[in-house]
């Protein structure tokens, strides 16, 4: 099969960490042009624009949208109007109802729509779920804490309404457990603080629980100091499961277990290769109905100014 | 057909001036029970809990909830699990994760479960739906303002966390609008006032749009003066549909239109009674939805305290 022809748009931190190098060595894609009002992709043809992109590039059958999610909604509905697969960065768009427009809008094209939960895609994930299956569950903590500076540098529309704050990376930890645990979770309490310059909530905790009273608490920082602590722990009658460095690494009552690392980005592609060669689509919404519901039941309390 | 045995579970102040009396009207139910806290509804046995109802009127057939949402999840799923049809208060629980929740379980379980948007069942709401139908919209204004004071007097619950503050009432609006709109809607961008001393706001302004690209722009305010401004105003190619007073009149280019008026809570009990008896549900979520992504992507801003 020839490889499917992919457009990137945006082109900033993700785009260049992740995707483009993703993209560069998998077979199932060509990388054959980069929309964005920065600079450009290198050996890449350039655009300014999803627009002239669209106008231009007319061979193109699939685009990746890695701008953030505030305006995200226009554009990809552009792309899907166009006739072309979409993969979309978490969170999808700035809002459920916004995401939902485009999965009814993406099955009305008979097109592919793959909104990229990449944590799902983190090496010790699907093992993890493997071994809940069928286990009688006690509890789960979630504690996934790390340094906005060092992961967000600069970056404005993280703290603007919309933006998310500490859910951005939370959404990883969400998009994770809403997969390995074996029933859909809901928030039941919730807490927020804001920096008082911010619009966004730099801390929060969440209580969430399932259909079988199961007891999850998440608790997010993201001014934690420079070493990340991304880790989810479950505890079973059958013993303690334990998902850190973002669900890279699984251990089992402390023992570390052996995982394939072919890493997130590489397993999210050729998951979207997939799904278009099947003429399916992914459009979970499960993440960012948690983070929804946080916002809308949680207590907020306003904490110091946050300075980059 | 022998009359439905119901029983009401909390007998706040909806209860008494529309839950009740539309009850005692309605042949197609008996009102047998009501548990509360509080003071007992005169002529109904009365429980001091929804546990002890359950234990001791067995033959129940249904409940009405109209305890606050916060903490519905857990009473409504036990009425579920004893096998009762349920009818539950807007807005149906604290968070869409709960309501959800309880969706799957009464679908398992075999029962009725209507979602009451009370407001859809206003007197010029159908009437509305069905002039709109295959016009040309323009645009859509909402305006919903009232004086919290007088019509949640000395109401705490409305002003902590999942509460909804100014959406309690703004919901009804939320409710009409996409009932009577062609095309589901979502929030585009979203600004709330919080009073300093409280947890839910006290006016908001929502802007919104749908597949079409349709502008519905949506102002709350809950410091209103003594006369409410309910009004919903969609302006087509062939004219402007208004509903006022809660949707409970309807103008067409400036003209009353004559219309029916059984009463909002009439209208949902015999909704509900041919929901049991069909073995349907009714638990559209889309006003809750639009109430969720209004806090997650809204900005906010604090006011001056609010004092009751």
């Amino acid at each position: 099969m020839s490889p499917i022809r992919l457009g990137v748009v945006g082109y900033g931190k993700i785009a260049q960490d992740q995707h483009v190098p993703a993209l560069r060595n998998d077979p199932s894609f060509e990388l054959v042009a980069v929309a964005t009002l920065g600079e450009p992709c290198p050996g890449v043809t350039h655009f300014g624009s999803l627009h002239e992109l669209l106008e231009q590039a007319v061979d193109i059958q699939a685009l990746a949208f890695c701008t953030p999610p505030q305006g995200r909604y226009a554009q990809v509905r552009e792309a899907l109007l166009a006739g072309k697969h979409v993969l979309v960065e978490k969170p999808p768009c700035a809002s459920l109802g916004e995401a939902m427009a485009l999965v009814e809008l993406a099955a009305e094209q008979g097109v592919t729509c793959l909104f990229a939960w990449h944590s799902r895609f983190a090496a010790g994930v699907e093992s993890a779920r493997a071994w809940l299956a069928g286990k009688r569950l006690q509890s789960v903590t979630v504690q996934w804490k790390e340094d906005v500076r060092k992961w967000h540098p600069g970056q404005q529309w993280i703290w603007q309404a919309g933006g998310l704050g500490v859910f951005d990376p939370g959404i990883n930890a969400l998009s994770i457990i809403s997969h390995v645990l074996p029933e859909a979770l809901f928030v039941t309490q919730a807490s927020l603080r804001f920096p008082g310059n911010r619009q966004a909530p730099i801390a929060a905790d969440l209580s969430m629980s399932d259909a079988n009273g199961l007891q999850v608490s998440a608790a997010f920082d993201w001014d934690h100091g420079h070493d990340e602590l991304w880790q989810i722990e479950v505890h079973c009658d059958e013993g303690c499961l334990r998902l850190t460095h973002g669900g890279a690494q699984l251990l089992i009552d402390d023992v570390p277990q052996t995982l394939e690392t072919v890493g997130e980005y590489p397993l999210l592609y050729r998951h979207f290769a997939r799904l278009i060669e099947a003429g399916n689509s992914d459009t979970d919404l499960q993440p960012l109905r948690l983070v929804a519901d946080g916002f809308l039941l949680g207590e907020r309390a306003t904490v110091a100014d946050f300075v980059d």
